[in-house]
């Protein structure tokens, strides 16, 4: 047995959960790559054979790479203003008035051409994948119609060309009704169902349909349903922005359609999370967004815990609610605003998250898996939930290079 | 006119309020500086002579360097196995039993030699100096024996000399009842006032004195004013962390002793409020600290407001309450948390801050006030607000170089 690259000298958390260890820590440890994939995971002293390239990583942590399965990384425009009129106590009005709102993001991606998109994304990307991320998720939903939904798909592909990541993307065309169909949800729910989904899949642009349920500002649950059964038709996997301003019966709706993830999730009732859970639907809880509109309904983890939900992290990075270009940021919010605990956070941003991409061959250091690694100056794992705004990231490693 | 340096093709946040432009703002303007001082601002076109090196910013915006003026930047030790066992619902005692808790802070401080501190904090403060920041407090306080507390303070002021930076130390000896003196408060504050205190100040190792008043976990009105009648005996203003926990009067007892600030305050009063601002008391919000123990009272900010109160914003960097090396987050949190315009957290981390540490000579852009910049790769200030985890921060100057 020849391996093509071993990382030795360092500790492992593998994410593989044990008895009394939930993050399957290995000190001392070594990983070899073969192909691309996990070859061989254990104690360095067990090493079964050698390889060409051999990495010293000098006591460094080695963990899964980094997934942030929530992201709306490609828009233009910006909101900073948005922001500080909002400070100053402007009302809705003023800053709609002022330009400001989602639908300014629309104006502004819907201007903007691909290269644009790919241009004000890069830098974004760049900053996750500086703290470890290997496999990041990217949805549409600020075109709102079919020609700007495509291109944003297409600058997401493109950016996953232009650094070495693993990248999923979301059709969210359902994410709000836009001015052409303004006070028809309905009709805007057809035209995603009948014209920019089917049109979208079959230019196999979208790994996902996503959509955003919510009585009073999105979409309703019939609405929901027909977007979904038009991504079943197509063949797509659904996800779903679901009770995060209220309960709104989301969760459940999210399960009964086998979605790989229901979003949010701070109301989702008691039958919901049992419902998702019995489906296997993941969790996605998104702390920044929580933490940004000083939510203060925490969802429910003593009874997601009891359920046995599987639950991700993500940083739902976005212009309005979440400008928060960190993940890590995300496993500190993560345990300080909702209670979760380190092995908790640590699972919601490797394997939990693959789970909320549908993706099993990620998540894990274990063999077989593709050899995505993220490696980090620490004593301790959970260093990496600690701090507040540091970046202890030595180094990535995808698909084994 | 000469200038050893200009500064081209940048937009200045001056940080000199004007009416209707808290920030000062001049597009397209240069800055000249002489001697390590700043000697011209102003826009461009009006600037009156030549420099013997010119930068050329590219559009940058340049702001008065940031000072962080609320630090325990100085400890040895590691929490993140605290922050995981109490996640976990590991009791106080249980964590206290496994060597947690600030005791362990302290134990660890005083069994690190002053080498090893500088080793521990430089990282930490070159994350800081990372985002614009060219002024930091350093506050002693894990000694709690007069050995370790200077020891500390030499590691701070050894700290100034390995950086580009401008180093304000605060004596803390007064921050928690040391086991020598368990359960004797009022020994340990006659032990701080007349001989660790006398002792540091002899030796010119603090520019300022601290204080820690609760009337549950700290000191007392009656200690705390022994330690302030012995700062002042010994020629060196007074601090106070002040009404964090619960109401104790300490912003009063702040504005009596004409402190320079009087931090935290989030449960301050309003004859308090009004108190510190008729004696020019700044008040420095630590915004930070607030989300870590998930506290709930927000600082009457509309009060501190309405009694002209300069607030300071700062990272209070510490390994049990806020473990945040980022003061760029705080500018965010300040506005999220504490909901704080973009002009007043700006001010907080620049003019307001400079105040906090009694420094007259620096935190805005401004003739004859000191050259410490710090540039920006943003589109408007509020950026600097506005995202949450992104450091924009492409250079720093420190008094002109
Ligand atoms: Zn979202
Ligand atoms: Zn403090």
């Amino acid at each position: 047995m020849t391996f093509d690259r071993v990382w030795l000298d360092a500790n492992l958390c593998t994410m593989v959960a044990r008895e009394g260890d939930p993050l399957g820590v290995i000190e001392d440890g070594a990983i070899a790559a073969r192909d691309g994939h996990i070859a061989w995971v254990g104690r360095r002293a067990d090493l079964p054979a050698d390889a060409t390239t051999t990495t010293q990583c000098d006591g460094a942590w080695i963990l899964p790479g980094l997934i942030d399965c929530h992201t709306h990384l490609v828009y233009a425009g910006d909101r900073a203003r948005e922001f500080e009129m909002r400070l100053e106590g402007a009302s809705y009005e003023a800053i709609a008035r002022a330009g400001g709102g989602i639908l300014s993001t629309v104006r502004a991606t819907r201007a903007a051409d691909e290269a644009a998109l790919v241009a004000a994304a890069l830098p974004r990307l760049d900053l996750l994948l500086a703290e470890g991320v290997t496999t990041i998720e990217v949805k549409s939903g600020y075109g709102l119609e079919l020609e700007t939904e495509r291109r944003m798909l297409r600058a997401a592909r493109r950016l996953a060309g232009l650094r070495p990541v693993s990248l999923q993307t979301s059709l969210l065309a359902a994410h709000a009704v836009p001015p052409e169909f303004a006070g028809d949800a309905d009709g805007y729910a057809r035209h995603v169902a009948e014209d920019i989904l089917p049109a979208i899949a079959a230019e196999g642009l979208a790994d996902a349909v996503d959509g955003f349920t919510d009585s009073v500002i999105g979409f309703d649950l019939a609405q929901t349903r027909l977007v979904f059964e038009a991504a079943r038709r197509a063949g797509l996997p659904v996800k779903l922005h679901a009770d995060q301003l209220r309960d709104d019966a989301g969760a459940a709706l999210a399960a009964r359609h086998g979605a790989l993830s229901a979003d949010h999730i701070e109301y989702a009732n008691a039958a919901g999370i049992a419902a998702m859970a019995h489906a296997g639907t993941v969790g996605v809880l998104l702390p920044g967004a929580f933490y940004f509109i000083r939510e203060t309904h925490l969802p429910d983890i003593a009874a997601m815990r009891a359920a046995g939900l599987r639950l991700a992290l993500a940083t739902d990075l976005n212009p309005g609610s979440c400008p928060a270009p960190s993940l890590l940021l995300m496993l500190n919010m993560g345990c300080t605003l909702f209670r979760l605990t380190v092995a908790e956070a640590l699972a919601g941003v490797t394997r939990h998250a693959a789970a909320a991409l549908g993706l099993s061959d990620r998540g894990m250091l274990a063999p077989g898996l593709r050899c995505d690694l993220a490696l980090y100056g620490i004593s301790r794992p959970a260093e990496l939930c600690y701090w507040i705004g540091r970046n202890p990231c030595l180094g990535r490693v995808v698909a084994g290079a």
